[in-house]
């Protein structure tokens, strides 16, 4: 299934815009304006003439010129009549984000739109849904105004949910917390496109590096098997179950109306077809910020640095607890840092680099670290409240990292002086975490998709 | 053991204070000066006439002034002749936070520390240690600079901590995320004063609300339990044991010289005490903020409202994993909301207030459940990327919160505008969290608490 032009549509068209501000069809024009969207935009408006400057057309066969996306925002019962407009006007590509169908118990309404789509060879992504973000065209109907909702920058993250709300308070954390995201898509009832469509999509998709779904239900489990067996090998694909526990799946039924089905058969499905299953919505964007970053580690035994002895310990409590192991470091590494550290350090693994470490002696061990064969991952712990550290260790770690020997994770626990330091790192290609028992989480689906 | 003058003392001496800033001493002198700390201060260097503005005395003893503390900051041969020295100026509390003992082999000497201290009934905090901070007095012996370790506001969360890199970044990360602390004490090698003496100290301390804990190892197994269980009926202790896994354990060993000891043993002692023991960093703040602010729930039934369907399917599951339960509300609760709500809406559980909701039907909604003697624990999710809710929610939430009647906990996932909102509301009392699955974790904390 082609679904390029949801998100390269060179122009697109809004049905169901209100001159009122706040209403859907509005905000969805006006945050295409406002993202500078490059392509042509059209309205669509039987009671208006003009709205904030642009022509209104009565129907979409009205516009008559080439129109790549139509997005309608019109009631459930009128969603029938646009999608015959629409194919009149050979539209082949259209969002639906009107609700009140399969998910209010509006079944039969929902088939009929589906029946006519599938007639018609048209693809629609929805309905009850936000429909798609593109951050490197900006292609956006998501109906949230940006300044509640802001966007995130561009990047390699992939989101794909069912749920808009679980999408779009993500969008707006990940823009605060800088990750960066190539696509979204919120699909809502899958009347027509299912999650294993889109799927199929960003496999090949090269902005795409990481894909992750909220997901309460597949369609078609066959066909989700098949193609994400397929995807999953060409890049990692992150998913959080909604409805995992029999009072959760209950809730679902009148949500997006999904059947979420035995769990113990998600799971079977998610791990025959090489797809990780996350606990939390947390876990799902650190994971997927190191698998969007990291190179591949060639095993799983990992090296800590540390300039907190405290700190050494409850990660190495949390690096064994998820399965990995701690690196024996070699007779040579061991000798050239016994060489260069003051008496009292004790060469080992976590190597504490004592609370008078600086940024050189950070840098001694990366390098020694990174030439070191029996070490696949290093795993930096600094804490930056420490006075002998200066601000080059960004710098510093940012070189070694930039070698790509080894994948090489930070962690800094901290306030804002910590936090600007740690941004920084992220900014450049360094994968950073908060907490060491998260990055030992991460760490461990790093390991994990990386060994099969 | 009245350790009251380590956080209330009217006069405060530094021992080892170099001209030099950035030394361990001087930054100490320093913080105190920039902490506005309103008690005497001096400084002790024999090589100095004056510091900062100070006259330097030679010995402790040439003071000449009553003196509740003195922080010794020498190198570890001359720790010995300053106690000597302190004794003869009838000092009674010191804090040494010098290393170079035990934690790298020289037990003899921390023992001679030892002995002395027992023997001239002195009480010290210490060695190897960062000594204490109190938010009220401003006594703070941290020494580390406040620019780079911000510390935290006043508020009810004691922590204790055995290792000070732990301890500092934690205070640091604390002051950035706005949790109020009331005292602080990093004991690194417990050489006299323990972690018990400091737990019962803070059981009987007004502005401790919560007491949190970093340890590696008890020192003193029967006085641990006999003062741990005593203190746990007065107020939450939640403990973080470091090196819990056989490879962390060993680390302890060159870190605080901490015998770790059995694991089982010590999940035996923590559950016998009435301790709670938490897995992360995270959920031991999360937690604490949680009871901190919390009244005690009757119960272990929550009630969910959600303005996304797809987080309260999310809740549910995190809330039912962690072994709570889901209300069924009363025909009364559901009568007044079927009346209220569009028809388009289920009353159940999770509540779904639909994605157009206003202020006024959470407000609606909450006030309803406060009533509902079928719910114990109001939980609600609001995502502020909808246009609808204002700005008002969060004086409609306060208010309803703090008419005390059931503990209303919110979440809310999200951008820049989220964190204000949700910011305003913890100010204002009300416990809140950035994810679903972190909320359930600490709610089950605050039932199991008070279910004892």
């Amino acid at each position: 299934m082609d679904l390029n032009k949801f998100f390269k549509a060179k122009s697109i068209a809004i049905v169901g815009v209100s001159k009122t501000p706040g209403k859907v069809g509005h905000v969805i024009f006006r945050n295409l304006i406002d993202a500078h969207y490059k392509g042509e935009l059209y309205v669509v408006n039987p009671n208006a003439k003009e709205i904030l400057g642009y022509k209104s057309y009565k129907k979409v066969q009205d516009i008559k010129k080439p129109i790549d996306l139509v997005a309608i925002a019109v009631p459930a019962v009128l969603v029938l009549k646009v999608l015959q407009d629409c194919q009149k006007a050979k539209v082949k590509n259209v969002i639906i984000v009107t609700s009140g169908f399969r998910e209010t118990g509006n079944e039969q309404l929902e088939n009929k739109l589906r029946n006519f789509l599938i007639h018609n060879r048209m693809n629609a992504i929805g309905v009850n849904c936000l429909g798609v973000l593109d951050t490197y065209t900006n292609v956006d109907t998501l109906f949230l105004p940006r300044f509640r909702l802001k966007r995130p920058k561009k990047g390699g993250i992939a989101f794909i949910t069912q749920s808009g709300a679980v999408g779009s308070t993500i969008l707006d954390l990940a823009s605060k917390n800088n990750y960066g995201f190539s696509k979204f898509v919120s699909y809502g009832n899958a009347t027509q496109v299912d999650e294993a469509d889109i799927i199929e999509y960003l496999a090949n998709d090269k902005q795409t590096k990481v894909i992750c779904m909220y997901i309460e239900g597949v369609v078609d489990g066959k066909k989700f098997m098949r193609i994400a067996s397929k995807a999953s090998k060409k890049k990692p694909i992150l998913v959080l179950k909604g409805g995992t526990s029999k009072e959760g799946h209950k809730a679902t039924i009148s949500h997006t109306g999904s059947l979420a089905g035995n769990e113990k058969i998600y799971n079977g499905v998610f791990k025959q077809t090489g797809i990780i299953q996350v606990e939390t919505l947390e876990d799902m964007f650190d994971y997927a910020r190191l698998l969007e970053k990291s190179m591949k580690p060639k095993g799983k035994r990992i090296q800590v640095i540390t300039n907190g002895g405290g700190f050494g310990i409850i990660t190495t409590d949390a690096l064994v607890k998820n399965g990995l192991e701690l690196a024996t470091l070699s007779k040579d590494s061991e000798r050239i840092l016994k060489k260069n550290f003051p008496p009292i350090a004790q060469i080992q693994n976590p190597l504490d680099v004592l609370g008078d470490a600086t940024t050189d002696r950070y840098k001694l061990s990366i390098e020694t670290f990174l030439y070191d064969k029996n070490i696949d991952i290093i795993l930096v712990i600094a804490l930056l409240q420490t006075p002998l550290i200066t601000v080059e260790i960004v710098d510093t770690i940012t070189e070694l990292n930039s070698l790509n020997k080894k994948p090489i994770i930070v962690v800094s626990t901290g306030g804002d002086f910590t936090e600007v330091l740690r941004n920084s790192l992220e900014e450049n290609g360094v994968p950073t975490f908060v907490f060491p028992e998260n990055s030992a989480r991460a760490i461990k689906a790093l390991v994990d998709y990386n060994s099969n």
